[in-house]
């Protein structure tokens, strides 16, 4: 059968809420250290020197695609990129966990903050997303995507990960007009990433605002919305789908949905039906295993699959995924099975 | 005025939903790191240590209720504790974060665990809470405490604190009917280490399953509920007030209601008031302020103490608490001003 030049991807056509014949699937952090391929690359590069080299991010963008069967592949990069020509000095210690030399605390650090020109000091992203356009088939999506404001300005305020996230909340309480000067910076170099991005080719963008949970809803309210609002309002002229995802953010999912995206992604805590019911059937879902299901027995896996799918009702817009990123030492026949298992049990679905 | 000799200090009467006449406080980790008077005894004791003595745990545990003026002492001590007669090498890093040498992964790990005797190898902790009651006035309350199963299983299991709890899940899927037997013995330890803590002196009791939150609904279903149900029907004959807090359990608060417990902790991400109808009036609420708000100008510090009390109504059965621990670097002048103003605002109002 011939394919018409305008056959949309099923993951394009459920990230819009049409029926897309089956479930769309595609992981978190599905190019990473859990693949032999990746950590051979690794072996030689930096993450920094991947990201910085459109041949070697391609290259690990493409190696999900071609060993899993996902219907989507995901830009790599790392969402803290914007903050390396805002000036900071962004390193990955052992481990990969990410280490800013010169954390943002003070006026000064925020009046010091460099405006990004996205298509030069963010280059070798746009190729990466030009490069790997050009060898993905019509069936599978590009996604770009960007850290949102919070969690990038949590990173930039922390130095590097946090739990308890003391310096980001001291902050933004005790310096609210900087915090507000310092997220709309953000935002805006967001966006501008982002169009940039689709320009390029991406397909959809998914805005990762993974540590906002952190936040009472009332913070949430008064610290982080406006930006998110304003963000996602100008994404939407962009005209492809959006995605809007944090982690263990159950409590602020109404407020997420308020500031926008096509698609909300959800983690393992909320199950999928209730999530869905509350974000809106207006708008699709994604999600939402937990990751650490990976390495369940066969059966435990199956089942715990199938109560997603389930959960999900074969209702168009869902587009099936992890709770958060696949976690390192998963093996990767495993994931391939889900990905397998997903796509033949929802194929000619009444729904999807 | 006399005061008879049945004189119910305010936390009691609070925790078993009675009026106290103002809102009881106190802090979950007002032992601790932010306190000049415990960094001079840390400067020359570990914390196994001081665990370990009870003229130094006294003291330990009596620093934060002279210098805050809180209604409650919460016995000095460490979740981990009952792991080291069980067979666990624990040590505690620099950090303080607890590492396990020995972490249970198999069936042999698990028939090597010993059971304990508490009266002799929880002796110290149980001298303490002797020592500690008989210091305290009749109008300040002695909690004892210990882990949930759940949280010290992840501990032993992990090896020390996670963020994934990838190996805890591992071993729930993989291997149910261990998981099962190591649940068994761990809600079996910690009933009779409760129940010495009450006979020794404590005054009610705070179940800790601090990490509980990291499992969906479902899988708390299955894999805890029962045992944090059996565990909270031991706890219940013991006749003292019972409290079950978790962090991050906004979604499963209704379980956590199931399981037990005349007061349910509350993290800063529940507002209060939403929480407390979730959880049912006829039970208390303990919190909820979030502890980093204890960083914030006055204002905001007051604006956010308010915000608890006034979603508390004035309703019998409301402790004030933050939603986590007091965290390293706070002032402790600040937590006295907090215990001051949660009295003064609060007291002769109708409810309380």
């Amino acid at each position: 059968m011939a394919v018409t030049p305008e056959a949309i991807a099923p993951f394009l056509l459920a990230a819009s809420g049409r029926s897309a014949g089956f479930t769309p699937v595609w992981f978190m952090r599905q190019a990473g250290r859990y693949l032999p391929e990746y950590r051979a690359i690794r072996a030689h590069h930096t993450l920094l020197e991947i990201c910085g080299r459109p041949d070697l991010a391609t290259e690990v963008t493409l190696q999900p695609v071609r060993r899993l069967g996902v219907d989507a592949a995901i830009l790599y990069a790392d969402i803290l990129l914007p903050l390396v020509p805002m000036g900071l000095k962004l390193e990955f210690a052992a481990g990969e966990g990410p280490v800013i030399g010169n954390p943002v605390r003070t006026l000064a650090d925020v009046e010091a903050l460099r405006r990004v020109d996205v298509a030069t000091d963010l280059g070798p992203v746009l190729e990466t997303v030009r490069l790997v356009r050009g060898q993905l088939s019509g069936n599978v999506a590009l996604i770009g995507f960007a850290g949102a404001p919070f969690t990038v300005a949590s990173y930039a305020i922390e130095g590097g990960p946090s739990r308890s996230f003391a310096a980001t909340k001291r902050f933004m309480y005790g310096a609210p007009q900087l915090w507000e000067r310092l997220m709309g910076a953000l935002a805006d170099v967001t966006f501008r990433y982002l169009e940039a991005q689709v320009r390029a080719g991406a397909q959809a963008v998914q805005v990762f605002d993974s540590w906002v949970g952190a936040l009472s809803a009332a913070d949430y309210q008064r610290f982080v919305l406006p930006h998110q609002k304003s963000l996602f309002r100008s994404l939407s002229q962009l005209d492809v789908p959006t995605i809007h995802f944090g982690v263990g953010t159950g409590h602020l999912l109404e407020l997420m949905v308020e500031a926008g995206g096509d698609v909300v992604g959800l983690d393992w805590r909320t199950p999928l039906d209730e999530g869905w019911a509350r974000v809106g059937t207006s708008r699709g879902v994604q999600g939402n295993l937990d990751p650490t299901v990976l390495f369940a027995p066969e059966g435990e896996l199956r089942r715990q699959v199938r109560d997603v799918l389930r959960r999900a009702a074969g209702r168009p817009g869902h587009i099936f995924n992890l709770g958060h990123g696949i976690l390192p030492g998963t093996d990767p026949d495993v994931v391939r099975a889900v990905v397998e298992m997903v796509h033949e049990s929802t194929a000619g679905s009444a729904g999807t």
